[in-house]
């Protein structure tokens, strides 16, 4: 490609309203523009980046014995107040009326649609297993669109879904999938993590998410220092493996009129947080006259709430629900703040590792009063022990190796042994071996295509700009004749090469404007392309034109008369 | 490709609610699924031939220069009401408004965005000329969707838009994406014709229409028996070289209580419908006091009224309407069916080739009367000559050469030079040599991409199913092994043969399911695959293997051991 004869639309300035260093590059690089919030336009640079990512996610399925299918973007109602979700999904859910008032749901996943499409085409447990996938626009009304295309309203999604008779099958080819989303990654050279995760609204018992690392990512990941084990934060299993002291001291009281936080309490009294434990009130479960009382969770000071794993809990409501301050007032007597676990008249639930402290400092549930020396069993007599807290780095790895570190990570892809729980609400069944009708074992595999090119830009750029991975750059060589207008030979010279090159196959970007260098290397820095061909007179000279390589830096000499030779041994695969 | 690994979902009843034949096949040969009215599941075998004709067309696109990008399917309202296509489009526009209640439309067309996304990008004539375009999903409510994917409310499209300073510019690249059409269609294999059409609500001034020719295709399409040319029957222009002969008859009256039609005249008084002639009472142009009279339009009894012509006059209103029998029957004094030129007081629009005539029929404006022996002038003496009737088959070619032909033609793809509609609507400008600002020409090119694979099956089935041509065919080949259970050596070889050919990159189809000969034999004709490999028993024990063409019917004996060379060759490009 001539950028004479391309749109580049690379900007100097970095554009006010990108937050994330990947909008911005995106936006600098000319890869996509804002049509309205959340709705972006990719450029030919995006594109080109965009269906490599498209491309390397098809192959890897295809080598998976995925089969490629294509689902409309307008989906009926029907299918989704069948499955129950219409409602479940809220305002996410953009909805649109036909000419004739019937209601349709614009896709933000195609589960409804994939199962209604099997349940019809499929009859036998002979038919089975079958893994459909497609590469299809997605659209979800997000609350709050932001960072560019890492969330956005409309965006390119690789959903699959796999169909079984038996749950050990399912297991089967989500192993696969798993390893098919390793080799995507792997092959766009991005370090990411496999994630033990929570399978959400999506629903089904087992569930990865795919990371990959960066710095911006909205998602707190928790790995072992020593082993593979990563989870998310909010579902990592917090272990504790101290025991508990004796209580060496009295319970007493002291007054705590300007301390109603842990911090508050460290810098007026000199607790130190792990050595004091919050105390949050929450709604309990709904008993059988349909009232529901409230609880009390108690984690460490210097802790936080895990509020997926307190609503697992069947003491606790679901979703978790924070006690209003009017209720804590009249059940409690005190207010946030002065809450503590002595002499509570509801239930109490206790984190792993509060419940191994001694001596500690909670409020008394008495306005501005605390106590200090509390001790478990001999002031707090009913309570329960689970695991309610956010793992922190430090803690020991729950595989057993190592110690928990956490980093930041954007997830990219997601899996999901969802179960029956698709083919249940939707009547998908097949004849099974013994003739009678099944309900089928489902899986479902997304891989967010746009998100990975901003989540790729998050993990390679420098203050030049983006610095590809080779395997999905949008060029893979750029070509920069310096100061072309003044001879014959340069211009002469570096047409040859790019014709020859791209006769070749490979694809190159030839920088033919009339700029300064300055302005064209700028430029394919900041386009990341992975490598830069300089053509000068000085070179020239000595029959020598220059590679540059965009990550390392380095520079080489190559001979003119060798260089086509040289890119096609080199770009070969 | 296995078949026991991929979702054949053939059929062997033809559907009931499938009219045409496309329709029929695509169900029939596993290509789609219905998901709810004129919206499509695109299967395996019908997104593989579908992505096979997007690639042709992108290649060709870009072998013109034109450069591919993306635009989202939700686009702002603001954007159409701003070329004020808001209110024009009608319901056909799919209206949504997010959670923020913001209005926004699911693109038909991209004129809006595009232009938008090109004021803020292109500031000098420097940039130009620019030819963008996309693959991407369109979306029109359609009033009757129908014929499948023929008439869908979703479907795909191939859109280009190029921006110039000048029309001779503008032009020139339009005469480009001619050029690319005809080769996209001459590389799927099409009889097609370009065709001289109108530019209707898209606006601008040239315009042809892409047709590939069916006998169900919904366009009438008039060529040339001789030239290239060719003309949608709305466009083509009415030749009349006859001269008038000299009047000969007196004007009589004569009753005809059963004879309102001009088949009824015939057949009652034995008329000929190319003696008499039909008048249509419609509205013409409003006045300056804003009311609109009648107008008579008349033509020969044996042609049919244009309203595209009529409409363009300046005496009727546009867009053209008929009027309602009681305006009829207060301002002449009679209805519809006694209707005739003479001695009306309303303008008279004639026909040119209804002016040639002498001593014709028409109704006496006085109801079950008729006038005979009418001559212009002298009976009528206040009327206009115009083309306003629809060519009909051994006309004179509008060309000069030949007479007219009439054919069928479905659209597949339709190229308008709009000029500055949109760039002046949307204040879209350069800067020009001169450093002024001034709108840009554009042009728009559109190719359906997802109605071509169904038009490219109307014009190549048989009754035995579809059969494609090479370039869009899903599988390049297809292995028949017979009765594979009860030997070895079939499968084994089969096998062999399969995965060779794979490696090669070519485009198998093994039929690998344990079916009779018969039931493969139907399944793969009736999907159209090009060449059938039949390998059995008997041709086996002379080391030969059988070749079978779908288009042709020829067999041909292979040799076993050069099977691989043969087809290798076969397929090289």
């Amino acid at each position: 490609m001539r950028t004479s004869q391309y749109i580049l639309a690379t900007l100097k300035e970095t554009p006010a309203d990108a937050e994330i260093i990947s909008h911005q590059l995106m936006l600098r690089a000319g890869m996509i523009r804002r049509l309205a919030s959340g709705l972006y336009t990719w450029l030919p640079t995006g594109l080109r980046v965009l269906r490599k990512v498209e491309n390397i996610v098809r192959e890897e399925m295809n080598k998976a014995g995925a089969i490629e299918m294509l689902m409309p973007v307008i989906q009926p109602a029907d299918l989704w107040l069948e499955s129950g979700r219409f409602e479940e999904f809220g305002p996410e859910l953009l909805r649109i009326k036909d000419r004739h008032n019937r209601e349709f749901a614009l896709g933000p996943t195609h589960e409804e649609v994939i199962t209604d499409f099997v349940r019809k085409e499929i009859k036998s447990y002979k038919q089975l297993p079958l893994t459909l996938y497609q590469v299809q626009t997605k659209v979800r009304d997000e609350v709050r669109p932001r960072f560019g295309v890492m969330r956005a309203r409309e965006f390119t999604m690789k959903d699959a879904y796999s169909f079984h008779l038996s749950d050990e099958c399912l297991d089967s080819t989500y192993q696969k999938m798993h390893t098919a989303y390793c080799n995507i990654f792997k092959r766009m050279d991005l370090e990411f993590r496999p994630v033990i995760a929570d399978t959400g609204s999506i629903g089904g018992s087992v569930s990865h998410e795919f990371h990959v690392l960066a710095e911006s990512g909205e998602d707190a990941i928790a790995f072992s220092s020593q082993s593979n084990y990563a989870a998310n934060v909010e579902k990592a299993e917090a272990i504790t493996t101290d025991t508990r002291p004796e209580a060496s001291k009295e319970l007493n009281t002291f007054d705590t009129p300007e301390a109603k936080t842990i911090a508050e309490l460290k810098a007026k009294h000199g607790v130190k947080p792990h050595r004091s434990v919050k105390t949050l009130i929450a709604y309990g479960a709904t008993d059988e006259e349909g009232n529901r009382g409230l609880v009390a969770l108690v984690v460490r000071g210097d802790h936080d709430l895990n509020e997926l794993k307190a609503q697992k809990l069947e003491l606790v409501d679901s979703p978790l629900e924070l006690a209003k301050d009017e209720d804590i007032i009249n059940t409690i007597g005190a207010a946030a703040g002065s809450l503590g676990p002595v002499g509570l008249e509801i239930p109490v639930i206790v984190d792993s590792s509060a419940a191994v402290m001694a001596d500690f400092v909670a409020g008394a549930n008495k306005n501005q009063v605390h106590y200090s020396g509390i001790n478990w069993d001999r002031d707090v007599a009913d309570y329960t022990v689970a695991d309610i807290r956010n793992v922190v780095e430090g803690d020991p790895s729950p595989c057993g190796e190592g110690v928990v570190n956490i980093k930041r990570g954007v997830e990219v892809g997601h899996i999901f042994q969802l179960g029956t729980k698709y083919s249940e609400a939707m009547n998908a069944g097949v004849l099974n071996e013994q003739g009678k009708n099944q309900p089928m074992a489902m899986g479902c595999y997304g891989v967010g295509v746009s998100r990975i090119v901003a989540a790729a830009i998050e993990q390679n750029n420098d203050k030049y700009g983006i610095i590809w991975p080779e395997a999905i750059a949008p060029f893979q060589l750029a070509i920069v004749p310096m100061n072309m207008h003044k001879s014959h030979r340069i211009p002469d010279i570096a047409n040859d090469i790019y014709d020859k090159l791209t006769q070749a196959g490979i694809e190159v970007l030839f920088d033919d404007r009339k700029e300064r260098p300055g302005v064209m290397f700028n430029d394919m820095e900041l386009m990341g392309v992975p490598y830069t061909l300089v053509i000068g007179e000085r070179n020239l000279d000595e029959n020598k034109v220059e590679l540059k390589n965009r990550r390392t830096g380095e520079k080489t000499m190559l001979d003119l008369d060798t260089v086509i030779e040289y890119f096609t041994a080199m770009f070969k695969n």
